[in-house]
């Protein structure tokens, strides 16, 4: 157990940089450190020496200290850090910013090595209202969220919108440069906060960072996450179809839900997500709502109901619901009833919450108060009774008053911006699944061509009969045996359809003679029987993403899956139920499902290519990719038609591959010669063609 | 010349329906049109009598008056407009609600005769601060804005989130039930306003609506409107393929951006969007920005530039512009520059803007000035260098501050959420092109099977060589004559591929004998030319829209249209260069351009299949739709393999083809019978096949 505690409830506290001047960081920290010395020991070390407030600066850090916050100069942050380690630090807070690469790395293994812990550099520091420890720039709100940011002045914008919100803050760790430790680590010392807030710009190790969010989830608290670089995808990622369509916020966005942790893009969602995850009495609706979204079978059944007073507001509630894909039923309208008597707010929302889960009341009520004193009274009463009912949400355009401000105090969340009640509504009704275990395996990458690496990986997904060949006279042995038409793929870096490399639907030796050379050139070809049953064309990847491990991917496939942009990711591995969410949460899934009175097609059998493609990086350790592009789904197969696979940098060469290394830093396994070794017997260039490789099997 | 000056600037007002008692509407509105007795004549009607402020009711209304306002009870209600009348109102405000749609048509049809206007009824009210005139509920806050309102909650609620915005109307009109004027007539009296703001829950004549906008936009003035009800798509549109895909949201998001009206979502988004609007910094970036969408042929070019201070807000803003489409610049990243020296802020903007279209500044900015009152001059004075530069925006976390004010009075519009300001640029970006005008032609709908009429009606667009028969012996005859394979669809209702009344690739005499019954069974056959050239399916659709009149649709086709869900529409007609701009605002546009190796398809004759279809509804008034679908874009041509069409309900039944009003509403024609008479020759029942209708013919 890492020493991550002594971050937030030390019993001693150094700032090491400490400053009389104000308006400096030293300053500041000095500042806030001896608001808590009733409660620990505080050193303020400044080897020029100086006093604040009546409480001397030491020169140099003597004794032992269990926090020790650095903001030091950048050329004097390596010493100091060795001083803190030396009186026995267990924790550090990296203030300190403009470090070269070397230095930070250096300082984290120190820490490491000594058993402390570095936060940062580069952040802004840390606070714990229960432990009175106030480490950081300027203030933030107090209140009962905990905050991990990694961004310092998002830090402070955060405590300014939490302000206006009345929401603040318990626990707060500015996370900067994440030398050592990462957001995952914070996860699992966040204290006693019901909700809490994450701001992060990298995502570290974000299985292991989702792993503790769900956590957190599963104890009945609430994790809401800003991630900043949403419109940035790894070049090296975009370079297949499944890296463009698999992007990390793809990634994120379907493992979040998974993982029960509510996404958000702006700072002032953050606040607004996090307002609504505190109230009391919002339950998450999962059990009256098993299918709360859009699926191939039905529109959403509606979880949100909204109560409005006039036209407008109800139905601007209902349009941003269904922008959103949340089901909302038709809005009831009070059309001055509510005006005529208070009581039908609480009425008419205590029926509608009856049948639904959450329930929006948009528009006047809130301002009663203030625009009929009088009314004030009743108002209020009205609003009790709002707070009763349960899982009832407020959109009051008369912004803060009396009323509004007795519905928070109940525990009803309490908007004057209608999207913001909306957006909030919206995550509530995310499901879930458990984050699985990236875990590992050891079995070897075959050598050869790559473009065999499906067949012989995936014993259980059909392909169709094919040989390999490298002159014509052994294609022509192949087609004959096989069966015209065949399908011919020029194998290597070459093989892709746009270069001509697949030519399809051959009938005849005279198109086969044109396809493939006389002569042995050093390019070996796949001759395959065609398949010409009907079906629909998906693709079926998994790649290893630097962030999350190994990811699967499904869509509608075929040289135009990109254009379509029709693909569901998840977190590698997959079981059989997972991998049916996610072909049902395709836009295209009536294709496999049935559609306008053609038939039904294998959808089970492709979730079990799903399941065994997700399977695949995590028995292989030295894949890094494998794509199924396209996978042919018939009314009794998947069957897939084309593949490509990477090895990862690690991979030995093998006899008939070469792993060459790309300006990406990955490899790309350019088979140049016959597959060989590979267990399986291959056409030679003596113009016998070998036995039929995975003989025509549809999978199960 | 309608009266509707009368409405904001009339010399005489009379309030019928006044009151004494506070909280009532006829006391507001009696006060309000108090407040100008200095301008103009003031009239008070109560039957029983009273006083308000020193000023008499009057009974009855006598004499002549120029405006009147009727808040009586509703059974008052037409007996008080027809006074008003009498008294020669040249325009009437109708407040009273819970009318009878009968009495409303009826007093409608009343004000119409006598040459009056009338507003509402169940209307707010109105205003102009030019005339001094306020005759209506509550106050909105004084500015320059003009806002035309369709509810008088959300009226109340633009003025409160305006207010704090620091934004005011000048002129507001609430339109109520629009029983007589309507959105598009009062934009032609805006007053002086630079920015109309405009909330509407039915557009009525969208098009005259926003051809009133595009002429206050070509104006240089600015229109933003919020339309409530974008969820809730007409079910009988949604009946076609060409209904569900250009729904009523989809043709105005369309058809405002080609007008130059920026759409919103929210009201805030209403006043924020306002805002940037009447900042007289920002200028429209067209001219530097001739693509500034993502298109088929590029990435979109960068038109925002973000400056930030420190690594989060930058990246926020710059997702933010990547998830509306906007072209955004990797953000520049200050780094604690702007906090060593104030002027880095402006130097950094300056260096972009000099690159780039719109400049936002996003972050701390703003807040030196608080936080440092030290540096308050100098942040002043680089605020005064920002708004010299031009096109900037700010995102400043400070809220509003000195710094602040002093942009916002210079005309640089400041946020304090990133997100309002990147969604304002954001709409700025949008290009233009003219409103058509529906225009209107006099062709009377062809006789016959609907099947037929897209051959009749698009003789430019290429079908493939085609038969009609009615039973085997002619359909044998009909396949001879064109050559195996042939396709063979049942017409009538049953004309759907999902009812298996479409087959397609008979290779043989048996195989179609086996289609099509021996004996007549009143049901019609095409049999027609298999088009075997590879392509992509796409669809080209018209429909005629209650609101917008004629609207056209491209889009990826085939059975699968909906699902793939990539279409783009307009209001018809289009011309070819918009058709092409239509085509190339697809996702799929790279499949017809050219894609992954593929080549470059007959875009040209699909632009010009557009065109021709575009011009349908226009040409025939008693056409209601027509689908072409799919239209096979090959290398050469664009060949339409399927078509529907429905006349309009006032279309006369044919002697061969029947009118059935259905249940929208609307007419779909069922032939049940042979077309007759439509000037082609069809094949009959005796076996005998007519010359072919349309022999193959690639367009131009």
């Amino acid at each position: 157990m890492r020493p991550i505690g002594s971050l937030f409830n030390p019993s001693s506290v150094a700032v090491i940089g400490a400053s009389q001047r104000p308006g400096s960081w030293g300053n500041q920290l000095a500042r806030g450190a001896l608001r808590g010395r009733h409660r620990r020991e505080v050193v303020l070390v400044n080897p020029r020496g100086g006093q604040l407030d009546g409480h001397q600066f030491t020169t140099a850090l003597g004794g032992e200290v269990e926090l020790a916050v650095v903001a030091v100069p950048p050329d004097g942050f390596e010493s100091a850090v060795d001083a803190a380690l030396s009186a026995h630090a267990r924790a550090i807070v990296g203030v300190t910013t403009g470090l070269a690469a070397e230095a930070v790395t250096r300082v984290a293994d120190a820490c490491r090595a000594a058993g402390a812990v570095l936060l940062g550099p580069n952040c802004m520091g840390v606070a714990d209202a229960d432990a009175e420890l106030s480490l950081l720039w300027g203030e933030l709100p107090g209140g009962d969220v905990t905050l991990l940011s990694q961004s310092g002045n998002l830090s402070l914008e955060l405590g300014a919108i939490a302000r206006r919100a009345g929401l603040g803050f318990r626990r707060f760790a500015s996370l900067g440069d994440c030398a050592d430790l990462g957001p995952a680590d914070l996860l699992e010392h966040v204290g006693r906060a019901p909700v809490v807030a994450l701001y992060l710009e990298q995502l570290g190790d974000a299985r292991a960072l989702l792993r503790a969010a769900a956590a957190l989830v599963d104890e009945g608290r609430h994790v809401v996450l800003l991630a900043a670089g949403r419109s940035t995808v790894g070049a090296a990622a975009a370079a297949s179809h499944t890296g463009a369509l698999a992007s990390d916020h793809a990634i994120l966005r379907s493992a979040a839900r998974d993982a029960g942790v509510q996404l958000v893009r702006t700072p002032t969602e953050l606040i607004e997500a996090t307002r609504l995850r505190r109230a009391g009495s919002i339950a998450r609706p999962a059990p009256r709502s098993p299918q709360l979204f859009k699926s191939w079978s039905h529109e959403p059944r509606p979880v949100l109901g909204v109560v409005a007073d006039g036209g407008g507001h109800g139905v601007i509630a209902a349009d941003l619901a269904a922008d959103l894909g949340l089901g909302v039923a038709p809005p009831v309208d009070l059309a001055g009833a509510g005006e005529r008597d208070l009581r039908s707010y609480a009425r008419a929302v205590a029926a509608l919450a009856a049948e639904i889960d959450i329930v929006l009341l948009s528009g006047y009520f809130g301002g009663y108060c203030v625009d009929e004193p009088a009314l004030a009274e009743q108002e209020a009463s009205v609003a009790d009774e709002l707070a009763a009912i349960g899982n009832v949400v407020v959109h009051s355009m008369a912004g803060s008053t009396a009323t509004t401000q007795r519905l928070v105090a109940a525990g009803v969340p309490v908007w004057s911006a209608v999207e913001h009640a909306v957006a909030a509504v919206a995550h509530l009704a995310a499901t879930r699944r458990p984050v699985p275990p990236a875990g590992t395996g050891d079995e070897a990458v075959p050598g050869g061509e790559p473009y065999w690496w499906g067949r012989f990986l995936l014993p259980k997904v059909g392909f169709p009969p094919a040989l390999e060949v490298i002159n014509r006279q052994a294609a022509l042995a192949a087609a004959e045996l096989l069966g015209y038409p065949v399908a011919c793929k020029r194998l290597g870096a070459a093989h892709k359809s746009d270069d001509g490399g697949v030519v399809l639907g051959i009938g005849d030796p005279l198109e086969l003679f044109a396809t493939v050379p006389a002569a042995p050139t050093g390019v070996s070809y796949a001759i395959e029987t065609m398949v010409g049953a009907p079906g629909v064309e998906m693709i079926v990847g998994t790649r290893r993403d630097p962030s999350f491990g190994p990811v699967v991917l499904v869509g509608l496939g075929g040289i135009r899956a990109e254009l379509l942009a029709d693909a569901a990711v998840a977190l590698a591995p997959v079981d059989h139920t997972a991998a049916l969410a996610m072909i049902d949460s395709l836009r295209g899934a009536p294709l496999l499902r049935g559609h306008r009175g053609s038939p039904p097609l294998a959808v089970d059998a492709l979730a079990d290519a799903i399941v065994a493609v997700s399977e695949l990086l995590i028995r292989c350790p030295g894949l890094d990719s494998l794509e199924l592009n396209p996978v042919l789904v018939t009314e009794q197969a998947a069957i897939a038609l084309d593949c490509a696979a990477e090895a990862a940098p690690a991979a030995p060469a093998t006899e008939s591959g070469r792993a060459t290394a790309t300006e990406s830093g990955r490899a790309t396994a350019t088979g140049t010669g016959r597959a060989t070794g590979t267990g399986r017997a291959a056409a030679t260039g003596t113009g016998r063609a070998g036995v039929g490789l995975d003989p025509w099997e549809a999978p199960r």
